[in-house]
């Protein structure tokens, strides 16, 4: 069924339903559609041909005029009144809406009843709309049938669950943009540049004699060039950083004992905590932090949780050390600013060897003391902050006094540069193809290399535009209009109830 | 002001707001309505004067036909559109819905933004709200405001925060019927009758040569009896059993070592699994586990998790089973029907003192075998059931076979009938006073045996009138007419935010 609901979105042909998809049409499903737990509200949805029947079953409005005169209920009109069970027993008092297809969610007739927010309650009110005949929603299926109905496209039934996942505020932004068919439209244009290209092959097959004249190599490879694989580049560049901003990146807070690490990861944390601590469900892991920076998830480690003992510290502590920073993505390497650098600061120094860092100069208030007193070492010309500085290069640097605070505004914005890119910083992703795209525009873009390399070699059309339908087909695959049954169902497991 | 909006309330009289009410009147508050963590939808709810300023501020529908020409909302109509930030960034497609005062929870204008159940975005949202200028409500304000507003009395708003923590379908009914007014009926009508009775004997003040001709004693004992006194008893009643209903009971499964006690425990629990595991928050201790008996919640303690050492089981064993026992509102006692009584039993049984408790004569599919192969004790007449049955007298009994599931269902009715009594078996409990409703109406009982033996002693009609107004005012407090702000605010405080 699913092959032929795509078959029309696509085609626009008009199928007629055959049994067993009247049967799927009229198939109502209902579930708890708000979190687990107790809440002031609670959310049933229902969608399906059936969801009018239902609601009026259980539902009494408190007020005649709440209905049309002939009783039935008026779309998108919220109504007070009460839920009674089979036995007439009123199971809460509620609002209730019903909304006629096609302007709802699933592009079904949906009713929603809004509910005292006991799960009791819920799952009562639930069990009875199961007893009048509707099945128990699977997850994601309200939002399979907005996809299969066509309403939105397959990323955007993506965006939802990338939404309700969001770790970050960066990872909602990008979900929202992907959810209004941000993504959707790129593929598009991309997918429309395609299809002009076919067109100009094919009115080259049938004029077989005029195919040079038509197929002028320089053209086609210019807007091959600029309307698919630039735009294509573009898109996986945006996957990786999207990536990022969903996922978030591992970072270290590395160095030698006592040059201030937990007091940076404290502050790191001090600012965040207020957003971070109020989302339910965050575990705090003692060694491992999550912190957001300009809307990117960084889990910090702190090293610090590894004991400190100075004797031991060339042996197991660095050891240790080391292991967690192979772990993470970048490292913040913090060195006690006011002592130089110590022979273990150059040995853990050396450890990194690749990795992406932030060298962060620590302590730099108790050098200005040491400045002031004359403890400066007088042999050289430089001081010890400049003699650090042109250890680490060209390696980002920041200078904080972890203690106080100082610095710590300046490291966040270095932090979100390094993670993302320092290109990156002005502007604000709004579109990031996600792994499965990302795979996916992979294959498209060999097969735009292809089309390049048949107009470049100047072998006959139908190659062309063979290879023009394989880089199509990858594009319709990623909206959803091709894509596998198998993938659709791993998909939208993945949601949670009621969605 | 609350105290003036009570006079308006209870007088029906129109007083102007002076500019101190004005401001509370206009004061427009915003929550998260719906469960932490993570749900397909999340609802936030805005209520006061500036409900729809808010809303046109954020929310963008997405057809203009959703609103009135002139771009005001249509009350009680759900629309489809974004709620922006203040630099016009999208941060949700949502549904939104305008509710014109006073068709609303409140009676305020009441304005409701339903979008994807991201808490971050819920966050978001309401960050926004609370930066047009709303302030976050306290927890119960929304519950408070119907109740200043005169749309529920004290004992619906009560039934409210009593529905959300309800444990049991039981507890759900008895807060559902209260949250209908059925509580507030009873007390209304003892209420009428009192100012009917308080009418007569001012009459009688006022026509002091005709005082014995109206206040007819007998006449007026029989009304105070009656309409007063018998409703208010079996209100006292009913707020005993609906302790039960609401709170559960504590039962401890004792017994010796091997007689059955862990299936018991299991079969009890695995007809209510399905019901109960599904509420999330439930949190399964390995000793006591919650069960439903016909809606009542009843935390099983199985005596099994102390170790059943035979050889030690008459010191430290039975001691600990014992303290258990004492912990319990009763106990179901289980011995091995096929083995009889042993002296352990015996012992453990008399320590019971006068706790209520259940016999269970566990493993009765054994005596049938035992019975068929003739090992039955043929010295007397009795079956060793019979002998059992006769030792334990009036104490209600059940037979079952634990490990198949026999006699469980009995089990079941005879632990309602002993927690509940047995006369109420055939009907449900549809009101049932709390803790603070019954010590008021405990001290209006006195009031009225007051009333009663100044009837019969004839003093003067005046302080019959004292002791009416007395018990009249104390009826006021229950239903939130005379509720001191500091009782109003621990009860609201009671409340999870957003309701």
């Amino acid at each position: 069924m699913r092959e032929r609901e795509r078959e029309k979105r696509s085609n626009r042909l008009t199928v007629l339903p055959t049994p067993d998809d009247t049967r799927d049409i009229i198939d109502t499903i209902a579930a708890i559609a708000t979190a687990p737990g107790v809440g002031g509200i609670g959310v049933i949805r229902i969608s399906g041909a059936a969801a009018a029947v239902v609601l009026r079953r259980l539902f009494i409005p408190h007020r005649q005029e709440s209905l049309h005169p002939d009783g039935s209920f008026r779309s998108h009109k919220l109504c007070y009144g009460t839920v009674r069970d089979r036995h007439g027993a009123v199971l809460d008092e509620v609002m209730a809406v019903f909304m006629r297809a096609p302007h709802t969610y699933t592009r079904e007739d949906v009713a929603e009843i809004q509910c005292h927010g006991s799960y009791l309650v819920l799952q009562a009110i639930l069990a009875e709309i199961l007893a009048v005949g509707a099945r128990a929603a699977e997850p994601g299926e309200f939002t399979k049938r907005a996809f299969l109905a066509g309403r939105i496209d397959l990323t955007q039934a993506e965006a939802v669950i990338d939404l309700l996942q969001a770790q970050s505020m960066g990872g909602v932004e990008l979900a929202v943009g992907q959810l209004r068919g941000e993504l959707y439209e790129r593929i598009a244009a991309i997918r429309d540049a395609l299809v002009e290209l076919l067109a100009i092959v094919e009115l080259a097959l049938d004029f077989p004699d005029d195919e040079t004249d038509i197929l002028v190599a320089d053209h086609l490879l210019g807007q091959v060039q600029e309307q698919v694989v630039e735009p294509l580049q573009l898109l996986l560049a945006l996957a990786d950083q999207g990536r990022v901003i969903r996922e978030g990146v591992k970072a270290v807070i590395a160095g030698r004992p006592n040059v201030g690490k937990s007091s940076l990861l404290n502050q790191l944390l001090q600012e965040e905590r207020a957003l971070v601590t109020e989302i339910p469900g965050t575990t705090r892991d003692t060694i491992e932090e999550l912190i957001s920076v300009h809307g990117i998830p960084v889990h910090l480690v702190d090293t610090a949780g590894i004991r400190d003992h100075e004797d031991a510290v060339e042996e197991l502590g660095i050891e240790r050390a080391r292991q967690k920073m192979r772990e993470a993505d970048f490292v913040l390497f913090v060195v006690d600013a006011s002592q130089g650098l110590s022979a273990i600061d150059r040995s853990l120094y050396a450890s990194l060897d690749d990795r992406k860092r932030i060298v962060v100069l620590n302590k730099i208030d108790k050098i200005d003391k040491i400045d002031k007193i004359g403890v400066t070492d007088k042999s050289t010309d430089e001081s010890p902050l400049q003699e650090l500085s042109n250890f680490f290069g060209a390696v980002p640097q920041v200078q904080t006094a972890a203690k106080t605070g100082v610095g710590i505004a300046q490291l966040r914005d270095t932090l979100y540069q390094t993670i993302i890119g320092e290109e990156e910083m002005s502007e604000r992703i709004s579109c990031a193809p996600n792994l499965r795209h990302k795979m996916i525009l992979e294959k498209t873009l060999a097969a735009c290399f292809q089309v390049k390399e048949t107009l470049v070699t100047g072998v006959p059309a139908d190659l062309l535009a063979v290879d023009l339908r394989v880089a199509l087909d990858h594009l319709a695959d990623i909206v959803g209009l091709t894509t596998p049954d198998d993938v659709l169902d791993v998909l939208f497991s993945r949601f949670c109830l009621g969605k």
